[in-house]
């Protein structure tokens, strides 16, 4: 089955919102196994709407439609899905009345173009909203069909799950599943040459994605039954595990570097600290973000000062006169000094030049220095990354993480 | 000048990512004064680029296409321009180069499928990338231009913002200036009821921008030249701010409140220290992003264990057997220890529940204190917080900065 999402929001073409209803239904779309060929976004246009429908009906056999079914004049979707198929629109007293029931329960006064609301064009399968005023609906036509969502996400999620996901996987029958292999360390031109040949497989599909500073290969396979997509899949995965290593960090859509790390160091019963420079606290959030991050650490030190160094860490007065604070010596003995100070089982560092002042010929920035260290084991590696301060600081701290993940992998 | 926005990328078609770049250039096309009807996004997939290509073309003077210029196979957005246009594609040495001084830079291998990336389109005029391998382009042809963008979302806004910006001004003529004031503190909907009469205004016009706890309202005017264009904005500005006082924080597009707190501490030469615990050191990270924060902050402490706290920042454990870590006595003393600890002229500290766990019926999910210490003053404030993990805590830190910029405006 071949579907087209249809966004209607002149908020959308303000860049007032990103569209993350498409992104989400595009995910959803992909894992019922339904393929989807093109988003479109349109503002509250009665004909740039219709126009924008039709061409999309003419090349899928469901178009779903999100936003503009609010209870203002420029809100036009359903209108305008009727016009498109000549159908009357009709009142339908039971939404009116959940409106009313919804409204009051939130405590807002029901107005008189809220009525609008309850209107629907004849015929159409109404798909009632349980998280917001405006309900949507399905309307079929010539063997094809045009569902019609909210824009709010949160609506839109939940009657797409509760609703229109259950039609269309009746609608389909078949199971595309898909695996997410997120490598780090190789370049998306590197990689495509180590996998070239898998690339010409056509079921499982392979497919690479680039994403902040690493790559994720989707295999994707489809099959009667989601058991037999599976078993489509694992072979594909096994022969790339085999030619990437360590590179691939995770199998899954949601994993990130730093919810592995968080991972392996929960599943070892460890912790960690780190000791911040250019990245000023971005390394310790980045870890934080996840849940269950209390389990590994308990405190990290963000020493942007030289004193800080000294007196928070321990780093040698000599070290930084004789080589400077960004350099391999002081990155160690930070590592070093947070993993002592804390008690923590591992120590990590992150000292450099993330710009745009701060350059020299020798330490152009971008030019950072990540240490680590645990019992018996110190060292730091020398960066050097490309591209403004935000970016010099995130891969910063995603390559500090992989340098931990990497370490904990050698035992 | 009407544009539309065709962005490349199965990517998007799967809903591995939301479609950010459509909206980064939407706002900055609104701002431009051009016109924007439509986005479209398809797969990389030959037939379905040229087709969507021409299509968009037909409707509008310029298409903006983002994704599709990466190294490999299935990266063909020039490639669909140069047929679309009967144009061939020819060998740029001087992007070649550029490409292969990044990646010896980064420290990455060129491989054969990178050579790729710098053929154009015969006579386009080529748009360097100073932030990754994939140059992008302008073609014009028969009145109508596409301009290619590369899709990862640092390079292309940079590429835009250097170079097609300015080529789009040129092409439209008219002056549109625009003037972002940026408010915290109020929600989107009192500000609209504060501010009803001024919508009214034509030009310059008033329009209302929701961002991550804040609101920034956008006054543009349209005239001649730019001196006109602001000498229209300066009544409206000057009203608002009289209606808004403190809430607004600052008066452009590019600034943030840990820059403008950022700012404010280098005027008065002033420092300031953190203390974080559910943060994580995002508090810390959000100041120490923005250029020149040396200046104002030499240390801070991700302190996420109570041990932490009562070690580095000499919280008293009666404090924490009395009323827990996440209390307003606690956050005091946190920020007491910060700034005593640092010998920097403010501490300011957080501690709370950022979820999904740890939430209890006193103190739910969202809780959160913030403290402010200075010589002679220290208090704490109480916060409710609503939303997911990231969000408590993007909350937490752009409310922190708030109070510690609030305080600084007292004297």
């Amino acid at each position: 089955m071949i579907a087209e999402i249809l966004s209607v929001g002149t908020e959308l073409l303000m860049g007032q919102i990103a569209n993350t209803d498409a992104q989400y239904l595009s995910r959803r779309l992909s894992e019922l196994g339904v393929m989807l060929y093109r988003h479109t976004v349109v503002g509250d246009n009665p004909g740039r709407v219709k126009e924008a429908l039709g061409e999309a009906l003419s090349r899928s056999e469901i178009v779903i439609t999100t936003g503009g079914l609010g209870p203002t004049g420029d809100d036009l979707t359903k209108e305008m899905v009727a016009e498109y198929f000549g159908l009357e629109m009709e009142f339908d007293q039971r939404s009116y009345d959940a409106l009313v029931g919804y409204m009051n329960q939130i405590g807002r006064a029901v107005t008189a173009n809220n009525r609008k609301q309850a209107y629907f064009p004849r015929g159409a399968y109404i798909m009632e909203n349980l998280c917001g005023t405006a309900p949507g609906c399905i309307v079929e036509a010539g063997g094809k069909a045009v569902a019609v969502l909210p824009g709010p996400p949160h609506e839109m999620q939940d009657m797409f799950e509760r609703q229109l996901a259950p039609y269309l996987q009746r609608r389909s029958g078949a199971h595309i599943e898909s695996l997410f292999l997120r490598e780090f360390g190789i370049g998306e031109s590197s990689l495509e040459t180590m996998l070239l040949d898998l690339f010409d497989s056509s079921n499982p599909t392979l497919a690479l994605y680039c994403g902040a500073g690493e790559v994720q290969a989707r295999v994707s396979a489809l099959a009667d039954t989601p058991e037999n997509a599976w078993k489509l899949i694992e072979p594909l995965e096994e022969e790339i595990r085999r030619r990437l290593g360590n590179h691939v960090y995770a199998a899954s859509r949601d994993a990130t570097m730093a919810s592995t790390v968080l991972g392996m160091l929960r599943e070892r019963r460890e912790t960690v600290s780190f000791a911040e420079s250019c990245t000023g606290g971005q390394l310790s959030a980045t870890l934080i973000d996840n849940p269950g991050a209390s389990d590994v650490i308990g405190e990290a030190y963000v020493t942007y000062s030289n004193a800080a160094k000294v007196r928070l860490l321990g780093v040698g007065e000599d070290t930084l006169r004789q080589f400077g604070a960004v350099s391999e010596r002081c990155a160690m003995e930070m590592a070093e000094g947070a993993r002592r100070a804390s008690g923590a089982t591992w120590g990590v560092s992150v000292t450099g030049i993330a710009g745009p002042g701060g350059g020299t010929p020798e330490k152009p920035v971008g030019t950072v220095f990540i240490g680590v260290s645990r019992e018996g084991k110190c060292f730091a590696r020398e960066f050097h990354f490309r591209g403004k301060r935000p970016w010099v600081r995130t891969l910063s701290c995603s390559n500090a993480l992989n340098l931990l993940r990497l370490e904990m992998l050698e035992g």
